[in-house]
């Protein structure tokens, strides 16, 4: 982060119309952009655009979820149809929807909306193995940092991470307890509804593809491909590209999160340009906001994915740099400070 | 609420293509907003219209705050001029700023965007007796009925609270206190930022407040007239207003839930029209809260008062409508429900 920067935007919320600290939360924020940005005031971020990075796993035949595979595809239909969820946020707070598949093992149209980066149609079970060759997380990396490049020169000033992939909160669960060194008991939830056998049954799906791989946290690159799922991959690059154009990225619940762990690992310093949109009901994904020092901007209790909660905090940060942009200081305004 | 609309809005958040519950606390509200409309699903809450309610306190003068008094006239002028921090959050929700002169000791000019409703130069000191008539403080919950009625008929579908009256966060803790029969030290904050000597002579002068007044709680506009102050008066009828037309408000902070105490008292079924915004890191918004069994859409450490906090839920509330309204249902969409 910029330090000058810094230094402007903490002194300007000590002189804007309002108590010092009295925005909480939103105060770090501004400032935290303003480092990124390396101006008080950073540009306010928007327009935004969430990228739904889509892929399906391996380890959905080891009965981890209830829902079947083919959701992954039916759900990129309902998103180019404009009829999800993370539709209705995007429509409701101002942003661009764009779909990358990277991995699904469906055959998809090619229309607007849609970017074609299939890598494979599904990752392997990680139980069996690794779920990807290094190649193949390489190629997931490098498709998300092109997907967030091209998504700024686009005139985006705010990217907004989202996913789709059925089963993809086990690669998460295996993700985080491999960069967090947590048991997978602690990270296992329940994704989109298990009960508590199932649930059980789960957490020991991540125990085994963590056996049955070498995890070295020391090659998140490695671990990705032995874990992870092809949108974990494409989201790690997708930090990594915003973070390199010093634009921030809204991270969406566990799937971003656990990529987050792989950015930490890769490039700290990406981080700086990260702000935590919500707290998902996962437990992983609480580990990973812990482990990473991360406050998210809503905790509503969602566990939906897509981008959804993400979405929802946009205005929130987008409020906390206007306000440092356009709030009058004590001064300029005429009001008397406090005694 | 409407029976039918809330069973048809629950209906229809188990067949959206998400999984049940996944929206969490946002599917709540928008059960609750399809009962308060009697339609499912209701209107989106848009446009938006805050009313900062402004007025002064004679209880300035035990030194419960280390800001002046003129302070209320000078940010009353900051708002007309767009310089303050719920202007730059109303601008980024879209959000309409009307402000509302109930009780500004300072002369306000004749502009658009204020309402001249000036029902007294401040109240009386509430240690030394009551810090209005029971008329005054009729006028003002009068004034806020009126207000609110005249927000909707202008076109807006969603009313936000406002206030501005240094010193207000003192009757504030006073109201909590006897609504709730919490003790002051326990709903008494420290404001815009006191420090710990100064707090506990705060405390002592919520005390000497209810002490010097007969206060019963089942006489809730004796307690305004004796503790309250114009705005705390003003915004209960601007919710009670809002309520008897069927149009949801958000809550901002400390000061507004003092008054929905009071509108609890008054017409508890009013309530249903409420959503809390956010919460405040005062303690006595907290005990509101859970006196009432409000969630918080926002909580990120704000105490700014102005309506800021409930502003930056707008998007949220209204998302969480649009999501009932736009979202395509498994059948519609052709996804698999899971197994």
């Amino acid at each position: 982060p910029n330090r000058r920067a810094v230094g402007d935007a903490r002194d300007r919320q000590g002189r804007m119309t309002k108590p010092p600290g009295a925005l909480g939360v939103l105060e770090d924020i501004s400032v935290q952009l303003a480092g990124l940005a390396g101006e008080c005031p950073p540009p306010v971020p928007e327009p935004a655009a969430v990228a739904i990075f889509a892929g399906d796993h391996g380890v959905h035949a080891q009965g981890v979820t209830s829902w079947p595979q083919e959701v992954t595809t039916q759900m990129v239909h309902n998103f180019l149809d404009g009829g999800a969820v993370v539709n209705a946020f995007a429509d409701q707070v101002g942003a661009e929807v764009t779909v990358v598949d990277v991995g699904v093992i469906g055959d998809l149209p090619g229309v607007p909306g849609l970017l074609p980066r299939k890598i494979a149609r599904g990752t392997a079970d990680c139980t069996q193995g690794p779920a990807m060759t290094r190649t193949q997380a390489g190629y997931a990396i490098e498709a998300g940092i092109e997907v967030a490049r091209d998504l700024v020169a686009a005139g985006n000033r705010c990217l907004v991470t989202g996913d789709m992939g059925i089963a993809n909160t086990t690669p998460s669960a295996a993700l985080i307890a491999a960069f967090t060194g947590r048991d997978p008991a602690e990270v296992t939830g329940r994704g989109t509804g298990l009960d508590d056998a199932a649930h059980e049954r789960k957490i020991e799906v991540v125990r085994r593809a963590l056996e049955a791989n070498d995890i070295d946290p020391g090659d998140p690159v490695g671990v990705l491909a032995a874990v992870g799922g092809l949108e974990h991959a494409a989201l790690t690059g997708f930090v990594l590209g915003a973070a390199a154009l010093r634009v921030p990225v809204l991270l969406d619940g566990v799937i971003a999160g656990a990529a987050s762990l792989a950015v930490a690992a890769l490039a700290p310093d990406a981080l700086h340009a990260c702000v935590a949109g919500h707290r998902s009901s996962e437990p992983g994904h609480a580990a990973v906001l812990e482990h990473l020092g991360l406050r998210p901007l809503v905790d509503l209790e969602l566990r939906l994915g897509e981008g959804s909660g993400a979405l929802l905090a946009l205005p929130l940060m987008q409020g906390a740099v206007r306000a440092l942009r356009d709030v009058a200081t004590f001064d300029a305004a005429g009001v008397t400070e406090r005694r």
